[in-house]
């Protein structure tokens, strides 16, 4: 745990310059506006530990896997979002010293990510020597407004001297993945060309022939005006640079502005991509980087306005809350349905920066309650695309009949994980994309969504539950053999508690979701009975035999559901009773030992509780938290919020408001000392849920809203703004109570309590 | 399957040349003298498929390992039998054009190993074009009698030409590994010297630091004349060659002798090794080939008279036996505690060459049958030096006060595998290693074993064993939770008969062993108790605890023991139901589909009740086989012969023969379609077993002989010696009735039935 930002309702501020903590800051600090993102590097050289990090949305590359030891069925290759070519770049050099803060004394450093106008701000002083100081202030932006441009203002003032600058904008597509397998470069050069103050590059992936042009133009002013340098164009394989010496006066700033743009295949024809570029960045200057400013904040005050929590009494609350929203608003914005969230957004590149379930499971609420209804969908769209690929994924590990098995990490629809236990077995990822269409529906009203596309998908995840299961003759039950639960912590259990019930569900709904069709829309349901080759008898026999006579393992002694078959075999050992020097058991814990314990990564049983928790009365809740908690270790980033949003609805306020903190600054104090590799971007919608759903208390409920506020102690209040069914609600909750506006009349459920609200114009939220 | 190879009693004969066969050829004909072996590359140059393979036993490299995802606790190597210096290597041009069986036709190509001599022959003739053919006759082995030494006959006569032919006899250190991780080199030079005849060549590895020599010198004759050629020195790193050009006369045969050492810094000290290879080349060549050439088939006879077995009116199943006898002799002959039985011996780098389970389990029989005790001596002492290793392995995954854990796979003691479902839970093998000290003492008779060494390991094994079950609440009972049984189609599973079951024989031995010395020896027990920090009342009765309450699961209705628990909850299919297309499952199924289904990749259950026979009743084994085998796919090399033992048992003659067929042609009929990676040599152990154990129902009981015979009805008859206790015991199994014969009065039991034997000398076997 590190704790060196300093605390603001609307910055992120890093003062003094620690090189150690250069790549947690590099994470932190990121910017990002869905299409293309990068981490906070500097634009000059920098020497000291750094991940340069430039992303670009959409465009992968499909590393050879690495592996011990192969078993059938592995996919092939792990799809990596790609670091892309570095366009901030701007070598320095004052009277033949090259600027590097690796090297010389640093002076006034500070940090700046503001995340109310969407800019990062960096200044400092380097000592050259005694008396010879140079300030430096670079702002920059990705851009929301125009989402394929970025701008940065590099500003240099010499204090104490006057001499010669040589500066060296440049883009650096010569770049390579951090996570390569085999070290290999990804990109390879199509084309570059230098213009007197512009330069455009354009680079091809390796296998997956993505085409990126990443332009730039620059301009230079001293004390204000206008300057146009004698440059010295440089070329090589995949870069350019232009090199110009400026004399520079004491006191006098200098500013460079660079305005870049990155302009993918997968949105222009692969011809006009320079075109394109040119035009993008020459716009870019025309307009000039204030008014870019400018628009940015107005764009960004706008998302606020949709987005925003207020925490009231504490301001590191305040910061991280809205910290976590900035991050998730930069990371996705739920334009191009081919795009989706992944685990490390634009901040760094573990994990491959593919799709996961925590999209499903964690961050479709966020993105419902706090955008169009046509961002849920394009995530829901996402993976209706992708449903021909998890047919296919199915039938390799020899489903059939239209089965669909989801990867579990993805980029394109195929598998791309290789792990068997999780590969192959973690299959409940399928149960979470089932309900998120659920999820979807009940919270938009679209019930459209489901003949035209949802029940497509239900039906192969049915028909894959209905084969993952297998009659057990001993039992005289159905069985599901060979799993792991969302709790990794576990390998290839049987009978886990979770991943049944979740299939059940799915089976479920799947046949409630096709009656309804067929009553409400019998033409539409005919299409579909043709298509997926329904067979009702047979087939829904056979769910509704599944349904009807699963095993669904329990302690009724303790009254609770058993996280797997055996588990009660184990030893019991409450987490608190663990030694700290043992913690985190996944550093110091051989994986065996960890298997063989009860200790639990993350919530499990509770999970499902979490997203079936009609189907739950409290007590059981209750026993079963009471349980499962003391036995859960959180190191997974997605646990706490769900421990959180329970433990709100069970009145544990101190046990919620614990679980809260443990994921609301988990990257700003760099909690897990992983931040370094990027932040965890998913684990962030998890923050929003603890708050709107646990203290805020929200559900949908048979299509309405309820809230079942609790007000943490620390806190003098909270409030928040949803979208709900065409309505804007926000609620703001108080020592005295709580303020429920809306914009049109809507009945809404406090407390189980039903009130009218809608009656007053909906105030702006105030930070 | 392949089925190529010649049938002959004494021979594997190959004719005619298939390209596609060579590599599988390769492996076959390999030579060894457990210090160092080879396969059976061509000498001159070879541009097709071929897997250049010299190995020199104890001499490894750790290879940086390569996993998809790290667990905690996985080595950071795998330990590697290096491919050492290309010795055999001879380039040959005939007037310019380089004699390559690749690129030029051949003609009457045969490839004999001559398993009596121990020798191996290649000829063949190539066509150079019309009328113009060389012929080539290369005779060569590793010598048994001096086993640094290796000589090579290489011989070439031109038919309907004379011409000049320039030969480039080499010595080629710069090889590579064929399964480096990541495409390395293993070897450095230390040095190289060329005299006018002879050169020498030593290589270091790379991080242990083993120093090797190999040096030749070489011997021209031509039509049985002396001749010295003028040559020419070539050098390179790690290289050297003498090039000489001589004429050869139509129908003349021109004979190059090479004779070759191998040196290692393990045997020698390191400064001397040069010139101790020298001697060895110098000695050899002085000796003569002729002469090396008897001594060999002096020695090789003296080894069949040991170990050969008989079988008459079979052809094929009598080449069989004596291939696996041959390639076990010629793997390990037990003089070195330090060595061990690699499982490819010295045919292949596949699985890294190091020591499995496979030792303990399935070659001990063979040794303390064939060869002096102290064979099998070494084979548990190699054990007994790395204890300390094993105690470490341990203490990584967290079991404390000398609990051990003995690698899955292993070099010097250091576990190498890295999938943690079989490093850290396929944890039977310690129980393997304990039984084997059980067998040693139990064929040899040598108590003071157990005393001196065995009980120090069975201790530490016992402490394991204690640590790793754990009391369940729930049952009441000790449970083993998360192993893999030696059925790796089955994964972390819980209660593992075969696992639990074999580590109660092992706290139950152990508590004998200590008993009896303590009562025959009390000094050494005070030593020991001192030493082991033994605390019989606490230790002892934990032990008992375990020992008189294990669950150990089993369906009472089926009066079978489970394989482990909740087996029966799978779905229960024969393995004559499965489509042969979908076989070998593990190249058609993915390896969820194969954990989840009920299939047996080796005995499990039944290698328990192989293992530990005296406990069962012969209905209970009956019933047990019954279940297991028709759910058994044989898919490791292992399996069959331990059914076939207990088919024999069971009197299943025609079970018996099946699986004994399944394991006697493995390689030479290149049944599981790998041999191109070398031999299964530790399987090989496993035919002599079917045939000694199974066939002759050879037990030791009491300490004494038992058989029950049964005479395969494709065979007229078979005999086998055996060594036990001293004596030389000769059993002949024939369609009248059993004779035995040994060289000193003994009682054995033949049906249960005692007969006198040892009054008339053994007489020879004759094949």
């Amino acid at each position: 745990m590190k704790d060196y930002i300093k605390i603001d309702e609307w910055r992120i501020i890093e003062e003094g310059f620690d090189p150690h903590l250069n790549k947690v800051s590099e994470s932190i600090f990121s910017l990002g506006n869905g299409r293309m993102g990068q981490r906070a590097n500097f634009e000059e050289q920098y020497s000291g530990p750094s991940l340069q990090g430039n992303y670009v949305a959409g465009v992968y590359y499909p590393d050879k896997t690495r592996v011990g030891w192969w078993k059938n069925g592995y996919p092939d290759y792990f799809a990596k979002v790609l670091n892309a070519a570095n366009w901030i770049g701007i070598g320095v050099e004052i009277d033949g010293t090259e600027i590097d803060l690796a090297k010389l004394p640093v002076e006034d450093f500070r940090r700046e990510l503001n995340m109310r106008e969407g800019y990062l701000l960096r200044t400092c002083t380097v000592v050259l020597e005694e008396g010879r100081k140079l300030k430096i202030e670079a702002k920059r932006f990705c851009s929301i407004v125009d989402d394929e441009v970025g701008a940065i203002r590099y500003a240099i003032t010499p204090l104490g001297f006057s001499g010669k600058a040589t500066l060296t904008p440049y883009i650096d597509f010569d770049v390579k993945n951090q996570d390569a397998n085999y070290d290999e470069k990804f990109w390879e050069e199509v084309s570059r060309e230098m213009e007197d103050e512009a330069a455009y590059v354009t680079a091809r992936t390796r296998k997956t022939g993505f085409d990126v042009c990443t332009g730039m133009t620059f301009a230079l002013t001293q004390a204000g005006t206008p300057v146009t340098p004698r440059t010295i164009p440089i070329e090589s394989e995949k870069y350019t640079a232009h090199i110009f010496t400026v004399s520079i006066l004491d006191g006098e700033e200098t500013v460079l502005t660079k305005f870049a743009a990155n302009i993918s295949s997968e949105n222009h024809d692969r011809s006009l991509l320079q075109d394109v570029c040119q035009r993008a960045v020459q716009q870019a200057r025309a307009k000039g980087f204030d008014k870019m400013v400018e628009e940015q904040a107005a764009a960004w005050a706008a998302k606020w306005a949709e987005s925003d929590i207020i925490i009231e009494g504490d301001v590191a609350a305040q910061q991280a809350i809205r910290f976590n929203i900035f991050q998730l608003n930069q990371t996705y914005t739920g334009e191009d349905p081919r795009l989706n969230i992944g685990p490390k957004g634009f901040t760094g590149e573990k994990y491959g920066g593919s799709t996961y379930w925590d999209t499903e499971a964690y961050c479709l609420p966020f993105y419902l309650a706090t955008a169009d209804p046509q961002v849920g969908r394009n995530l829901l769209l996402y993976r209706y695309k992708q449903l021909g690929k998890a047919i296919e994924n199915a039938q390799k590990l020899g489903f059939t009949d239209g089965a669909a098995l989801y990867p579990m990490v993805t980029m394109n629809g195929e598998e791309c994980h290789n792990e068997w236990e999780i590969t192959f077995e973690e299959v409940h990822r399928n149960g979470a994309i089932a309900h998120a269409i659920y999820d979807y529906v009940r919270y938009t009203g679209d019930e459209s969504y489901l003949a035209d596309y949802g029940v497509d998908v239900l039906v192969a995840i049915s028909r894959f539950w209905a084969q993952r299961v297998n009659f057990s003759e001993e039992k005289g039950q159905y069985v599901m053999l060979g799993v792991t639960g969302p709790n990794e912590y576990e390998n290839n259990i049987n009978n886990n508690w979770y991943t049944s019930t979740i299939a059940l569900w799915t089976l479920n709904y799947t046949l409630e979701v096709l009656a309804k069709i067929k009553a409400e829309n019998p033409a539409r349901y005919a299409v579909l009975d043709m298509e997926l080759g329904l067979e009702e008898g047979r087939e829904f026999g056979t769910w509704r035999a599944i349904i009807d006579n699963m095993f669904l393992p329990e302690d009724p002694k303790r009254g609770i559901k058993l996280q797997q078959e055996g588990y009660l075999d184990k030893e019991q050992i409450l987490v608190k009773d663990l030694p700290a020097s043992e913690r985190p058991l996944n550093q110091k814990w051989s994986w065996d030992r960890i298997l063989r314990s009860c200790f639990i990564k993350q919530a499990d049983v509770l999970q499902g509780m979490f997203l079936l928790e009609d189907q739950f009365d409290l007590d059981t809740i209750r026993r079963n938290f009471e349980f499962y908690e003391p036995r859960t270790v959180h190191e997974s980033s997605l646990s706490p919020c769900v421990h959180a949003v329970l433990a709100a609805r069970l009145g544990m306020e101190e046990k919620a408001y614990e679980m809260y903190l443990r994921t609301a600054r988990l990257d700003l104090d760099d909690y897990n000392n992983d931040t370094e590799d990027g932040c965890h971007t998913t684990s962030m919608a998890g923050t929003w849920m603890a708050v709107v759903q646990g203290f805020g208390g929200m559900r949908v409920r048979d299509g309405q809203l309820h809230f079942r506020p609790m007000l943490p102690a620390k806190w003098s209040g909270f409030s928040f703004r949803i979208r709900f069914r065409g309505a804007v609600v926000k609620v703001h909750v108080g020592r005295n109570g709580v303020q429920i506006e809306a914009d049109k009349p809507l009945t809404v459920f406090v407390n189980d309590e039903a009130v009218a609200v809608g009656q007053t114009p909906v105030t702006e939220l105030v930070g």
